[in-house]
C-alpha cells in the first residue's frame, strides 16, 4: 500500500476508536462509556462512514474491564443499534494478568477483529505495558482458533521489527494488517518522515492503518489517505475537534475524516468492502 | 552531527564494548570475563584506538553481576593495564531490581560515563527489560550527583521519543550523547534509511554514537563514520570478525574500525579528545 | 516550514495558475486565454481563496507571448475584476531568446512577483528549456531593480542545488520562496518521499510552495498543507477536477483546495496576509 | 540492489574514470592525457582492482575530442597495456553537435560500454549540456546495434525520472545500469539522504553505480559499498587524495576504494565477474 494505491483510488477503511480505556467523560462528556452509549456511538460512526469500531470495555463505574461479559454487553448493544459494522475488540491492558488479556476474545460470536499490541511501551512513569512475545503468541493463537483477524498495533519501529519476528514464529493470514501509531511517550515521534519510514519498513503485502494521538489525529488521517493506507479516528485517541474545541461525538470525527478522504479522491469502504480488503 | 561533520573531519570516538552480560566464552572464547581479562582487553582496545570502554560485570562463574565491588575490581584492573581510557559502566539489566541498577554508579572513583537505557524492550520471549521513566530519572539523578556522563541507549524510535521526555523532565549536560542501536527483536531494523531517520529525529545539538548487532556491527560503524557520528564495536555486540570467523579479540574489532575511519578521512579521538567532544 | 508550521496553523498561501502557455481551450474549454477571460478567472479564484494568480500571456490566436503589452492587458483586466490579488508573471519560455524572457517584468506597475526557473529541463523530445545561470542572474537582477519577488521554480533536485548557487552569487530578499514541482519528464518523480526530501534540502528559512501536475495536483496540495507549505493549483497544471471529469474553472480547483486546507486546520491567507508571509 | 546486497557480500564493480574531458594536467599533473598515458593508467587501475575504465579522448594539445580515431588510439593502448579491463567510452559533451556524440561508439571493436547522459544540466554560467531525448534515443539505438551496454548517467532526480521515460520508449537489456552522481551545480546535493532517496527511485531490478565529485568521491564510494551498489573513482571526478594532497594516480584512488570495499566485506569484481553482473 503506497501512494500508488491512493492514485488508484482504492477504498480507505475508517476505524472509529469509540471509547478507549484510559480517559473517560472527565476528558470529554461526549465519550461513550456504557454499552448503551457505545452501541449508539457505533451506529452513528457507521452511519458517518466507519467500517470498523475499535472497542474497550468498562465496569459500570467507568473503570477498564477485560471481562468477557462486559464485551458481550457492548457487542449486543452495537449489533442492536448499528447495521453491519465490523467489531474489533482491544486486547490491550497495561498491568493486567496475561490471562485477562484473552477474555475479550471469548464473546459469542467472537469479534471479527482484535488488537494485538506488538511490544512493550511505557505507561506513565512507573508502569510498562509489557506485551511479551509469549503473550503476543498466545493471543494470536486464540485469535487464529476463533477466526479473529489480528490488528497489529505498532507503537514504534521496535514493534515494527517484532512484526517480522511474529511472522517467523507464526503463520499470519493475508493480508498482514498493522496500525502505525504516532504520538508522545514511547511512540514514534509524529512526523511525516517517520510515517513514510514506517511504511517502508512494513513486510511485503502488508496493509497499514494509522492513528495519531491528540492534535496528530487529523493530519495523520489525511496522510494515511494520501499514502494509500487506512485510518483510525475517535475519542479514544483524541477528544478535540479542533484546538480548544471538544469533539461532539465520535461520529463528528468520522464525518470529517470521510469528507477529507472523499475530497482527496478515495472512496470510503463500507463494512462489506472492508471485509474484502482485510480478508475477513 | 551530520555528513558535514564528516566532511569537516571531526574526530570519531570509538567505544569498545568488551564483555557484555549476556553471552560469554561459550560464544567466543576470546571474550574477556574476569576483571583481569577485561583490564587487559581494555588496554589492548585503547592501544588499538578506543577512547571509551563499555563495561559489564560478572560473578566469578561468569553470570551477570550488578555489584559495586565487581565493577570496582574491573575498574582497578582497567586502570592498572590501560593508560587513559574512559570507563563507561553499563546500568542495563533485564529483570533486576531497580535498586541493583544503581550499584554500578558507586565505584570509587565513579565511572566517567554510564549507560542509560531509554525505555522498555523484549528480552527473549517471556521477559521485558522495563526501564521505566522512574528508573531512568533516578539513575540520571545519581549520575548527575556523581558527575557521570549518561550515554543514552536508544534501541528504537520510541526510545528516541523518550529522550525528548527526559529533556523536558530533567536538565542534561551538553552535549546530549545518544547511542542509536540497530538489530533484531524490539530494536530498530538495521537499515541505512532507518539510521538516517533516527539521526534526523535527535534533539538539536545531540551527538550520536551507533552500534549494530552481529553482522550489522561493521556496516553501521562505517555509516556512523560517514554520517558524522561516533561508533561502538566489540564482543558484547558481535563475536565474529567476518562471516564464519570468530573475532580474536576486542582489539581486532577496534583496529578494523580505526582503519576504516582513517581510510575514510576521520581522525580517531584519543581519550583526551573524546573528553572534549563529550563534555566530560 | 515544516509539519510544525502545520501544527501551528500558519496560513497557507494558495496560488492559482490560471492559464499557462502550453495547452489551451483544446484541452479544456474552460481555460481562460484572453485578457478578459483571465481577469474574470482571477477574480473568481480570489473570491475562492487564492491570494496569488500566476499568469502567462498569449497572442489573440492563443499562442504563447512574452510581450510586455500582452501582460499589461492581462494585468489591467485582473485589476479591473479582482480585488486585491497578488499578480505573478511567468518568465518561463522554452526556446525564446533570453531578451524576451525579461519582457514580462516590464509592465507598469511591475508584477509583485515573477517566476524564475532554476535550471534546464526537457520539453518534448527535441527541445530543452535552458534557463542558464546567466539568464537566471539577469532576470533576478531586473526583478531586484523593479522590486519584484522571485518565485524560484524548482523542477528537480538539481534545480534545488542551483538555488544554493544563486544564493552564493546574489543576495535574495527574505524569505527565499521556492516552488517544488512534481510530475513526469525531467521533473522529480511525484512521490511523498521525494517531496519530504526536497523540503529537507531547502536552504534554512526558505518558504516552500508546491505543485504536482495532472493527477498529482490534488494530493501534492494536500501534502503541501500538512507539511507546512503553500500550494498552487489551476488549469495550467491540471485540467481535470477528478479522473475523467474536466474542471469547470480555476475557481473550482481553488475552492476544493481551500476546503481541504481549512478542513485540515490551516487558515487560507488573504492577499494581505500573503504579502506578510512572502515579504512583499 | 540494497543493503541486503551488501550483507550478502555481492561483488562490487569498481570503475576508474581516468581522464575526463574538462580539467587536465593543470589540475593534477598525474592525470593521463595521451593514449599512451591512458593505456598505462588503465593497466595500473586494473591491477589495483578496477574492472571498468571510463574514457574520454583528447586532441594532442589536450582538448576534448569526439573523434573515433582518438578513441581508437586510446583503446589500442589500453588493450596493449591492460589485461582484461572493460572499456567504457564517454558519449558526453557539452555544446558538441549531436552527430559528434555518436563517434565514440564507432571504434573497432566497439567499447563494451558507453555512457548515456540522461538529461540537461548546466555547465558554467552560459552553457547547457542539453542531452535531449532525441539524442538519448539515437545514442541508445546505435549502442543497441553495436552491442554496447549503456551506463545511464543520472545527475539529478529529474534525470532519474527520464530513465522511466527511456524505459517506456525503448527496450533496455537487463539489468538497467545507472550511475547516481552527486556534486554541485545542477547535480543532486551530495548528502547521504539524497543518495538513499535516489536508490529508492530506481526502476525495479536496476543496478546502481555511484560517484561523488571532489571531496564527495570517497564517502560516496564507501556508501555505495554499504548500500549495495557499485562505485566509480578517478581523476576525472576528483584530483585529490585527501584535503590538500593531490592524488598520485588513478590507481592510488582505486587502491583505497578496494581497501575500503574489502575491509567492509565486499569482494571486488574482476572484469570477468563484472561482465556477469552487468550482463555484458
Ligand atoms: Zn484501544
Ligand atoms: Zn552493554
Ligand atoms: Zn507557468
Ligand atoms: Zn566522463
Amino acid at each position: 500500500m503506497t501512494y500508488e494505491s491512493y492514485l488508484a483510488g482504492e477504498p480507505v477503511v475508517v476505524t472509529a476508536a469509540l471509547t478507549g480505556g484510559v480517559h473517560g467523560k472527565e476528558a470529554n462528556s461526549n465519550l461513550p462509556e456504557t454499552p448503551e452509549e457505545i452501541g449508539k456511538a457505533a451506529a452513528a460512526a457507521e452511519a458517518a462512514g466507519a467500517a470498523v469500531v475499535h472497542l474497550h470495555a468498562r465496569t459500570p463505574n467507568g473503570e477498564r474491564s477485560f471481562a468477557t461479559e462486559r464485551f458481550q454487553e457492548i457487542d449486543d448493544a452495537v449489533r442492536r443499534y448499528a447495521d453491519d459494522v465490523i467489531i474489533q475488540h482491544s486486547t490491550g491492558g497495561t498491568g493486567a494478568p496475561d490471562e485477562d488479556r484473552h477474555l475479550p476474545l471469548r464473546t459469542d460470536p467472537p469479534p471479527e477483529m482484535a488488537s494485538l499490541d506488538m511490544g512493550p511501551l511505557n505507561r506513565y512513569d512507573h508502569l510498562t505495558s509489557e506485551n511479551t512475545r509469549a503473550l503476543v503468541d498466545s493471543l494470536h493463537e486464540e485469535m487464529r482458533e476463533r477466526g479473529i483477524k489480528p490488528e497489529l498495533e505498532v507503537f514504534n519501529d521496535g514493534h515494527l521489527n517484532e512484526v517480522y519476528g511474529l511472522l517467523e514464529r507464526r503463520e499470519l493470514a493475508d493480508p498482514v494488517y498493522a496500525t502505525l501509531i504516532f504520538g508522545g511517550g514511547t511512540l514514534t515521534r509524529p512526523r511525516p518522515r517517520n510515517f513514510l519510514n514506517a511504511i517502508d519498513n512494513l513486510p511485503d503485502g502488508a496493509q497499514f492503518n494509522t492513528l495519531g494521538f491528540g492534535p496528530h489525529q487529523l493530519p495523520f488521517a489525511a496522510m494515511g489517505v494520501v499514502f494509500g493506507g487506512h485510518v483510525r479516528v475517535g475519542l479514544e485517541d483524541n477528544v478535540y475537534y479542533r484546538r480548544g474545541e471538544l469533539a461532539e461525538s465520535n461520529a463528528q470525527l468520522v464525518e470529517r475524516t470521510v469528507r477529507v478522504a472523499e475530497e482527496l479522491g478515495r472512496e470510503v469502504a463500507t463494512p462489506s468492502q472492508a471485509r474484502d480488503v482485510l480478508g475477513l
